[in-house]
């Protein structure tokens, strides 16, 4: 498990924007599990965070100075910041958002990284048709609660898993999922009998564990899990990481299990804002973020992921302008 | 493990074919590593063989009798006769075969269902692509050695897993697989990444354990996992299955882990057979059968597949005609 200890927290000069690049001032920090995958050593999508570097996180700030004629100070941009006050960042590597259209934080939320995250997985690699039963695990979570919505619209009957009352009482009350499993009250294998009668037809694991397990004794023919992440493991060793012992539903089931990244269809991110921003704007989709103040508390705050405590897209408030 | 003890020999008089059935003098059984899971409690793509009912098994036999327009004594067929010496089966469920064009072993063998689950496996399940290599576990196994030739033909590369020196002989020098790994003396790990410095596109997997969780970990980017079974596995109580650990490098990957079973594909298995019995004729697969002899060795000789003994397809030789 990661800890205070493991980060230390330094005071330096900014650095001074070379052609092409922008100095910005971090507004706000995206905290995601993601992450805690970018702090393990070995080969991986993206390289290893090394010891010493500044943490890697996607960021949303203002352009104070910009070497690049793409951007002017006073722009508000996305882009991977890291835990800083001011980051150094090349200007191809920013996107710019309008802060008449949404509030800040929703562009590190459902018009960022994390929703375009549910889209793609829930519907490339989910495949959902309308009819079908979709079953989320995090569903309370950032990306969960997005994905829930997305089947919903897609037509499908959505099953969210997540912690206690008040997370499952927000997934039906207020995102309109059919059912919601709290895992922390209820046998959760009892629970998916009971709201899916005919199985489940697409899994979105965002946890991994005894709750991948779970499903995968429950899924229908043909049926497609979805591996978006596994925050029940991410603080494990390798050697100690549980792998899901009813894989073999797949083979019974003619079911497949598929990974991917957010990156892969980077060049369709523009179809995706697009159709997010719309289902936002008509009230299809609703978010909630978990917002936390101050970069000296990013790492209790970050830890909340892992402890199931963050209720909706957590965030850190750097700074206000 | 299954013994003995947990079969029951026993001579009754041979029932009467009724309206559209025959009698079938059982000359050949195929023993299957599917057979072990059909002895399982519990929903699976197949009813389970119950306490007291004949063992399930594909045979090969000679019709005594016909109450069919379609079969007449003397035809040879293959289907479900279970693990007895007649059976009354339906004709409809029976496929006549051709002893002029190729040994009757041959059509337990790559002409039944095991080529067919090698045919569709590889290439519906892994889409494998030219120039990619294919992994294939149970190598010199019947599934297993069809799978490494397929890929050949298709321009692949071909790596196969198998237990001791003479089989991973056989592999490279008889069947023309690219390389071979002896798990027994070899370290599974090291030789893969010898022999697949770019990673392993396709794994077709009819092991699972721990050689998965090793290919797992060096799985290429957008790495297809056709899971074919997992024959280490099909003793152990389902609490006790080993999940592999390492099934996040389907999301490092992007790549996906897909079960299969071979009946999906019933509609086409007309063009596989064609194909591959003429791949067959032109000696681009090459087989071989480990054929015991006498019905009353059934129990020992389906322990074999689990102790890794058989070295081709294992079959039973029941009666000579």
């Amino acid at each position: 498990m990661v800890q205070r200890t493991d980060f230390e927290f330094s005071t330096v000069p900014a650095s001074e924007p070379g052609p092409g690049e922008v100095l910005v001032r971090v507004l706000y920090l995206s905290l995601d599990p993601a992450m805690r995958g970018w702090m393990n050593e070995g080969r991986s999508y993206i390289a290893p965070v090394a010891l010493g570097e500044v943490m890697r996180a996607l960021g949303l700030g203002r352009v104070v100075v910009s070497k690049d004629p793409s951007l002017k100070p006073g722009d508000l941009v996305t882009g991977l910041t890291g835990v800083q006050d001011y980051a150094v960042v090349s200007a191809k590597n920013l996107n710019q958002v309008d802060p008449g259209l949404a509030p800040l934080p929703r562009y590190l939320n459902v018009l960022g990284f994390t929703g375009l995250t549910a889209y793609f997985g829930l519907l490339e690699v989910g495949q959902p048709q309308p009819g079908e039963t979709v079953v989320v695990s995090g569903a309370a979570g950032a990306t969960g609660s997005v994905v829930g919505q997305i089947a919903k619209i897609q037509g499908c009957r959505a099953v969210g898993i997540a912690g206690g009352a008040a997370k499952c009482d927000y997934l039906v009350g207020e995102l309109g999922f059919d059912a919601a499993i709290d895992y922390k009250s209820e046998d959760v294998r009892t629970a998916l009998s009971r709201h899916c009668p005919n199985g489940v037809n697409v899994f979105f694991d965002n946890v991994g564990g005894e709750i991948l397990d779970t499903v995968l004794a429950q899924l229908a023919r043909k049926a497609r899990v979805v591996l978006c992440g596994a925050i029940s493991q991410y603080n494990h060793h390798p050697t100690d990481v549980r792998g899901p012992k009813n894989y073999l539903s797949l083979v019974i089931n003619s079911a497949r299990m598929e990974g991917f990244i957010v990156f892969n269809y980077a060049q369709r991110y523009g179809e995706a804002i697009q159709a997010l921003a719309g289902w936002l704007a008509e009230g299809r989709i609703k978010t909630r973020e978990d917002i936390a103040e101050g970069l000296e508390n990013f790492p209790e705050t970050f830890l909340k992921l892992f402890h199931g405590e963050n209720f909706g897209k957590l965030l850190i408030k750097v700074a206000e302008k």
